[in-house]
């Protein structure tokens, strides 16, 4: 093996070890291992999170030196702080492997280990999966199982936690432990009352000091005759029976607080943890921790930055960048980022608006140039779309910009309060399409089909940079209603990207290419893998025509009566799931209009796919550049039209 | 006009017609004719909703009284309180038209008045879109206006609620106030750890008497030397500086709290409103209601009968029950009640979940039965699926029953916390298909679509009640992953429904009419108009065919590559929307299996389709009785040959 473990955690191969062989004297040790170890192998292979796992070790070396996990199940919300968890629990091995095809997953998953109770990936679960595995236990009769939620401050702002906790606060028997893993941070800095309410209680820890305080007042002017008793005694009375209880908020939804504890204090949280084994119900523990913890250029840095660092030289912090020989595209989210401020700039209604994403969409650059037209709304995708529904209807055009696979969040409040309306709220959707490493959590596979289900709502995704640019420019016309524009994770495909914007009439297409023989329609960027397909198939004599749809609705059906009327052979292309998406309207057209062709759609099976490169993954699904290759001359029948011109020549 | 109106109500189309012409002192007179008109008008129409708007009459006359409407922007939660508001803002005349097709809709609709600020229906929407308004105004440099959202306490469970609050309390200049209309309901009686909070601030009156009583103390032990004094000023301090922000949940959360006062008090809400003018930034007013007050009978009797009791005798009380001559078939809703405690009498480990609509969907049949295996979540449905995907994670099968349009605010849970990690949770969707009178923002017209989409999921529909019990039955055996079954509102078809249950093969339709001419295709309820309509086609001699598919996912192929081996002509009916759903999913098959047939699909167009009774609105949707036949008709080209006949005759 190539990675050295360290004297501790060479000796730890799964967590009962770890109790095992170790005393709480030895968790400082364990914990500096199972750190460098992860710093050693991250550093190297890149492609991971990092400073969330570095944030949480002590408390993962906590947890399982004091649960008896598999048997007490143990939660990450979120899950990309759990390497140390999947370290201490049989994976070491394979973290070299994190996130590669094949290899292991990013994210906590059940069918990887029976130590991951819960897959996880979107945020804000945690709270919900634990209560139900408590009450699913209490009922068993297992009752002495514990169950763990951990659960960061920014994941604490999604109201499903919220939800969670309202419920939790009602199961007085169920053996739920939530901790409040406090680093304030989301991805970005955390915002919100949530977030400014839980430093309050960290930096003047009045909550304790104060009720330290007016118990030793009471004690005090007990003494000052028979008033000031009487009202000290009816203040007494009042702070046990419910000040106390509503002086925190958790308190409040009968939530048991303790903290906030320090939390790269790994014995002193041990001990603690301990203690609340034995504590009925519902409890919560608030640890402070850093992200990027215990290593220096991570602890000293931004912590946004090492987030995901890549590829980094340990000993010095340098994250190493991989300088290319010639300009290269922009990324789409740059394209997003820079164009909505050129936009803003001339119309002074558009707005923007990010649940937690503003470095991951690019809206940083909105934010930096006028603050008070961007928000940052924190994980909350469902009040991101109901708010800019709201400036909607004043008028305004908000810019919501939330990834594909997390606006599945969201899908209520698009259908009911903005479509519904018919309000012009424009949705720019990135990481549309399969995304790579996150894997199968975070595939934004499904938007085409549920958007295209929403009445109102237009569907579009561009080919490539000014395309988008384009899209974004018409989304904020006059009466645009409800509009969706998506567009994949990664890089686009030209450097001369800025190019002068003009609007596109809703609903259409463009053909790219003339042919004779078949007809490929794609929407979105596979629209480049078709053009490299007809590129390659041009020995072939094959004559291939290409229609770049742009919207998946309204669906441009003049364009299709060309195609049905010309063609009895297409291919669709999308990077979506092949369930009710793009391919599937064109054959709703086909079939209303009583067309006949035989159509192939390329796309995203109905399953769900693993974690990989983005190029792996096409290939996988089947609708990459080879792909379309292949499947052409399958319906031509190519192969054997070329062996035949041989035999002829 | 049939309904008389009162000498107040009488003197007042729109809401400056209430400030132009009444003092203060008239509000009550006001109040008391505008609850007359609710009473008089709806229990003679009956089909709308009662107990919500009759709580909120006072509140409704104080808001418009002091508040500059349409202006200042009043946003109503979820809106079946609204009646009032909609009284007092030109639709007085409107009323008898309640939820009657082409008549007022039974929510605030923005089309319908500029005083409906917001659209809503499904809950906890309020706070999110009114700060998004109080947003934009401010950034319009309109700054007097104001901006309040009226939420129940029910509605303050659901996660959008509490994201909304984060938010606002971190935007310092918004014009916002958030009326907690608190009155211990949804239409069940209101569950959960908020719930038990706010009722400890209504019946201790803790915060504000704890908070007197201590500055009363510390005044006094001002008095008594150096060392009291000390400490007395430490905790002033502190007391000022974070614990009375502490000491309120909303508080925590930076707004500025006040209440709990009495609800149905309209001239003392209309002059603390009136100081809340002045005050900036968020604001919460704690309002304690009594849904059905003023009214003895739904005053003094059970809410949730009250909450739309249809026809009643406002004299007596008594709720006109029209006993049908013959025995009905039973609701949906009830077979799935009875279906589910007669399943978990066999098999222990079934639970049932509902998020706030036990009454609803019938789970309280099991409440009664199995309280320690049935949970009332609350309005929270994204934590009703992650909660059940707890439970499943233990081995237990629980079987989520939710309203087809309020599945949507779970769609995420549903795809990433269980059908992702292949969970057996049952989900049953009631009132899927089109609603009826709530109108658009209540029908289930997407749920098709959507489950589709998600890879793992069963997406079936029942028939009739026997088919709902089968596939009740079969969705709980060994590994079945997550398992859908959507059927509608109201009655089935038969009252023999209580049948043994068996299980169904998944992914089998059924062959009910043999035929020769052209097949149906349906899934689903509609399934019994295609008999119906089968029926009435004898007359014809057309041989048709059709086809109870049952499973929209896995669909049956070995039944269509009967159906399109046999049949040229193809009809589909499905109560869901025609945007990839069922019908879709068997053209995707036509394609994929390069069958080639006229294929007519009938379902929900690509709009939102309003209110009226559901079969007016099946009729206006085309895939009733009536449309299949008229449908059959066209295609076989009947009408022609029939009159050809006559000619022969």
């Amino acid at each position: 093996m190539k990675y050295s473990t360290g004297p501790y955690l060479e000796q730890i191969n799964v967590p009962s070890d770890l109790r095992d062989k170790f005393n709480i004297e030895d968790l400082p040790n364990v914990s500096h291992d199972v750190r460098q170890y992860i710093v050693d192998v991250i550093s190297e292979i890149g492609n991971s999170h990092f400073g969330a796992s570095l944030g949480v070790v002590e408390l993962t070396v906590a947890l399982h030196y004091v649960f008896n996990t598999p048997e007490d199940q143990l939660v990450w919300d979120v899950g990309h702080q759990a390497y140390g968890h999947k370290i201490l629990t049989g994976r070491k091995d394979a973290l070299p492997t994190n996130r590669i095809k094949g290899g292991m997953s990013g994210f906590p998953k059940r069918s990887e280990s029976e130590y991951d109770t819960f897959g996880v990936g979107h945020s804000s679960t945690s709270i919900s999966a634990a209560l139900g595995m408590a009450v699913a236990n209490h009922y068993k009769g297992e009752k002495d199982r514990q169950h763990i939620a951990v659960i960061g401050d920014g994941a604490m702002t999604g109201g499903l936690a919220f939800e969670g906790l309202n419920h939790a606060g009602f199961e007085p028997d169920a053996n739920l432990l939530v901790v409040l893993n406090d680093n304030c941070m989301s991805i970005d800095p955390n915002v919100g009352a949530l977030r400014e309410y839980l430093t309050d209680i960290t930096t003047s820890h009045t909550y304790n000091k104060v009720k330290d305080d007016v118990w030793n007042l009471l004690g005090k002017i007990s003494k000052f005759g028979p008033d000031a008793q009487s009202v000290a005694s009816k203040i007494s009375t009042a702070l046990k029976g419910s000040l106390l209880k509503q002086s925190n908020m958790f308190e409040s939804l009968n939530f048991r607080y303790f903290g906030p504890i320090d939390g790269h204090d790994v014995v002193g949280m041990a001990k603690i943890m301990e203690d609340l084994k034995d504590i009925p119900g519902p409890k919560i523990l608030h640890c402070i921790t850093r992200k990027g913890a215990g290593y220096k250029y991570s602890e000293e840095g931004n912590p946004t930055k090492w987030h995901a660092p890549g590829v980094f030289n340990k000993e010095t912090g340098e994250i190493v960048k991989v300088v290319p020989k010639s300009p290269q595209p922009p990324k789409y989210q740059d394209v997003f980022g820079h164009t909505i401020v050129e936009l803003a700039e001339k119309n002074d209604k558009i707005m923007g608006v990010t649940p937690a994403m503003p470095t991951g969409c690019s809206l940083t650059y909105m934010m930096e140039a006028m603050p008070d037209r961007s928000f940052d709304v924190g994980i909350a995708e469902q009040h991101a779309v109901t708010f800019s529904a709201g400036l909607a209807t004043q008028g305004l055009v908000p810019y919501c910009n939330i990834y594909s696979t997390f606006m599945q969040r969201a899908f209520d409040q698009v259908l009911h309060d903005v479509a519904l309306q018919n309000l012009n709220v424009v949705f720019c959707l990135d990481r549309a399409g399969l995304v790579g490493a996150d894997g199968a959590t975070h595939h934004g596979a499904y938007d085409l089909s549920y958007m295209r289900c929403i009445p109102n709502m237009v569907v579009s995704a561009p080919m490539n940079e000014p395309e988008l640019r384009n899209l974004m420019f018409t989304a904020q016309q006059e009466n645009m209603g409800p509009f969706s524009i998506r567009y994949p994770r990664g890089k686009g495909v030209t450097t001369e990207w800025k190019t002068a914007m003009k609007k596109i009439k809703v609903g259409t297409g463009r053909k790219l290419t003339n042919g004779s023989d078949i007809a490929i329609l794609t929407v979105g960027h596979p629209g480049n893998f078709a053009q490299k397909a007809i590129d390659e198939l041009k020995s072939t004599g094959a004559s291939v025509a290409h229609y770049d749809m742009r919207f998946v609705k309204p669906i441009d059906e003049m364009m299709l009566h060309e195609v049905f009327g010309k063609f009895d052979k297409v291919i669709t292309v999308e990077d979506g799931c092949l369930m009710g998406g793009f391919g599937s309207a064109v054959i709703e057209f086909m079939a209303d209009q009583k067309y006949s062709a035989e159509v192939v759609r390329l796309g995203i099976p109905d399953e769900y796919i693993q974690h990989g490169t983005q190029q792996e993954l096409w290939d996988e699904c089947g609708y990459d550049t080879n792909a379309i290759v292949a499947t052409i001359k399958e319906m031509l029948n190519l192969a054997v039209k070329e062996t035949a011109q041989t035999a002829e020549a």
